[in-house]
């Protein structure tokens, strides 16, 4: 294997250890002993790939990131491009509820990285704002898609609609993770939000 | 004094130095030591009003409930008995906002508790459910004081559009704190939510 690739495959093990350790004991129980226990590898190791925590706390946000975008782009292939703007803004929204372990692992770890980094533990703030602001412009770029002719009152504002969808979402999937309300639950909260902001949806708006 | 009094006096000292030491660290820097310091007494005198973390912790997250909720009903009795629903929904969400450093201060501890409650630390998730339940069951009255005169398409669902309003609140809320949007913008998000469940506002409406 070349040794770049290897570089990489062992980055991941380790922000993969990292996000179990915080789904199991919170960010304040990540260390380089119990992140080299959950990886099964040394101490060194770690320290090896990742010189201070900050690092390996930055590359573990970046790769809850990365996978999440990918994620995104997969279920936007699988919808093709004659999708309608609802359509689109729906697979954004319900890719981001923590409907499986995955995407509760993920929520989780967001979670626990925006509490810490409100109280000076973990990154900082300005570290993990790069993804929402990356997100309201995807859905604000779907909102100017909806023509005049579909949209109801108040006037579609797309940025301010694009923050107010962001926001809702975030709300819904970070309620749904103590167990308030069920995945059903979660989704129909969603469709209802796009409901409100897009108008209902009826038969002749998804071609 | 009282003995009762100062006995609530003294408690409350406690909670509010469990505040200042999760605004200060997060909920991982809460030790009878950390709380003892922040409220200049012994501690001794905290583990006689409290006699585990996991109490003063359950007596902290219960107070940020009470004042909170108190806020409230001091906001809604200067609104008057007039007041529309968008009027009294508006004033809860508002109140929900981390807009002044009391605010602030208690949308940083809650979330630190529902980051905790999820990675096992802090107090369970059963017991921070209570609050937002009595929210939505509050801000479903008032939508169902809305005539069918005023509600927009698609047809109101008090539980449903309530639900949807807490989960946007509390994300426009979450989302503020770490410096993603201004005040002015938060509020602007919260006037549009209820734009978007309500309709837009109109000079009629208020009477």
């Amino acid at each position: 294997m070349p040794r770049l690739v290897d570089h990489e495959v062992r980055r991941r093990e380790i922000t993969s250890a990292v996000r179990r350790v915080v789904v199991g004991g919170g960010l304040e129980s990540v260390t380089f002993q119990s992140v080299a226990a959950e990886a099964g590898i040394s101490v060194r190791l770690v320290q090896y790939y990742f010189g201070t925590k900050r690092e390996f706390l930055l590359a573990t946000h970046q790769s809850v990131r990365t996978d999440a975008g990918a994620r995104l782009m997969r279920a936007l292939s699988l919808l093709g491009p004659e999708a309608s703007p609802r359509e689109v803004v729906t697979t954004f929204l319900v890719e981001m509820l923590p409907l499986d372990d995955e995407r509760r692992e993920e929520a989780i770890v967001l979670g626990a990285f925006h509490a810490a980094a409100l109280t000076g533990g973990g990154i900082a703030a300005d570290e993990t704002l790069a993804a929402p602001r990356e997100l309201v412009a995807l859905i604000a770029g779907q909102l100017r898609r909806v023509t005049d002719r579909d949209a109801v009152t108040p006037p579609m504002d797309p940025d301010l609609d694009a923050e107010l969808i962001l926001a809702a979402a975030g709300g819904i999937a970070q309620g749904m993770l103590p167990g308030y309300g069920t995945a059903e639950q979660a989704v129909q909260l969603v469709e209802r939000l796009l409901d409100r902001v897009l108008g209902p949806e009826s038969p002749g708006t998804t071609a």
